[in-house]
């Protein structure tokens, strides 16, 4: 078996980096300067014709799009370490549904909130209104996720699995630049601790 | 096994409602009327927080999220009927590389273009410039997909797949509201065509 993994810092290559250390799996890792444009070199694009990372390259076949990696590296190592529900089980059912809102309904949102109100884009692209919109959006979201955690310490489950750390990355990116209460979502907010507190999560820092 | 889908018309219920078509399996159908608030009824939210459709019920377990839904669907009845990869396979890492795609950087670019031309959302909220800007996007993703569906029939593997039904009955809802000249993506336009062309896609429509 043979992973390569393409990421920068700061992007949602974070999330599967995490994912990767979770594991516990041999790979290897290839940096991109973002910046000098490395993105769009013709090898990269063989790998992902998105131009963005991450990109995994498995046995040979390159494959993009972080919340697609984390499944398949769930489905193919997560099971044998308690990372991940068996494929076809129930606990698959909820973590597959988990783990797609927090990047299609969750993520949806907070790129709303942000391609209206950062200015990584140009101030008369951005909607103030549109922005409050996504924002009670982000909220009722948060409220939902609140409830899910209520009872239970991780969100699918009894244990930590990798649907936790792919929306807990998410998540925790998101609230450095979005200004939200969470004591009203306590929650989220200690799952938020519980999750970053792990060793795998700790290592991507002290790296 | 017991399925029981949850579905309204217009809605990202109708790919799920294809996918369970082409794999032919024996199911329930419950039609929400949307209008009349049956999402938010207690034990509709008792299926599916969100209050969205489509849900799925599978042997009792709660799913929502289409992509969710349909990958679920994928591992455990499409490999039998040649129509999703086996588990742990090349082509199942990039069956789930392109459903992702087309739900999260596709469908994040077609979401971003609605919520600042459609008529659905306050003018106060909407933004030419960003609609401008989500218009280029969507020329480039479907630039990606013409490129990828240079010499072959379906976007993974050789033949017909649910990662084609997914991302095709998406595009084909966006095209009816955003203007593109396809004579510029001859291949997305061959594929739509093929795709939309089977039985299963037609029968949605004759029931």
């Amino acid at each position: 078996m043979s992973i390569t993994f393409y990421y920068a810092p700061n992007s949602s290559a974070t999330r599967v980096h995490w994912v990767l250390e979770e594991l516990g799996i041999a790979y290897d890792k290839v940096k991109l300067d973002l910046r000098a444009g490395e993105q769009h070199k013709p090898e990269f694009l063989a790998i992902n014709p998105n131009a963005k990372v991450p990109a995994l390259v498995v046995d040979g076949t390159p494959m993009f799009e972080s919340l697609a990696i984390i499944i398949y590296l769930g489905d193919r190592f997560g099971a044998d370490k308690g990372l991940w529900p068996r494929v076809g089980s129930g606990e698959h059912a909820e973590a597959l549904a988990w783990i797609v809102w927090g990047s299609v309904t969750l993520g949806g949102t907070i790129f709303r909130i942000f391609y209206n109100t950062s200015e990584w884009f140009p101030a008369e692209s951005r909607n103030a209104q549109q922005a409050e919109t996504a924002g009670k959006e982000f909220e009722a979201q948060l409220g939902l996720l609140d409830q899910r955690l209520r009872g239970r310490e991780y969100l699918v489950g009894d244990g930590f699995t990798l649907v936790d750390a792919a929306n807990a990355a998410a998540l925790g990116w998101a609230l450095t630049m979005i200004k939200v209460d969470m004591t009203r979502f306590p929650g989220v907010a200690a799952w938020l601790d519980r999750c970053t507190r792990r060793p795998a999560h700790q290592a991507l820092y002290a790296a």
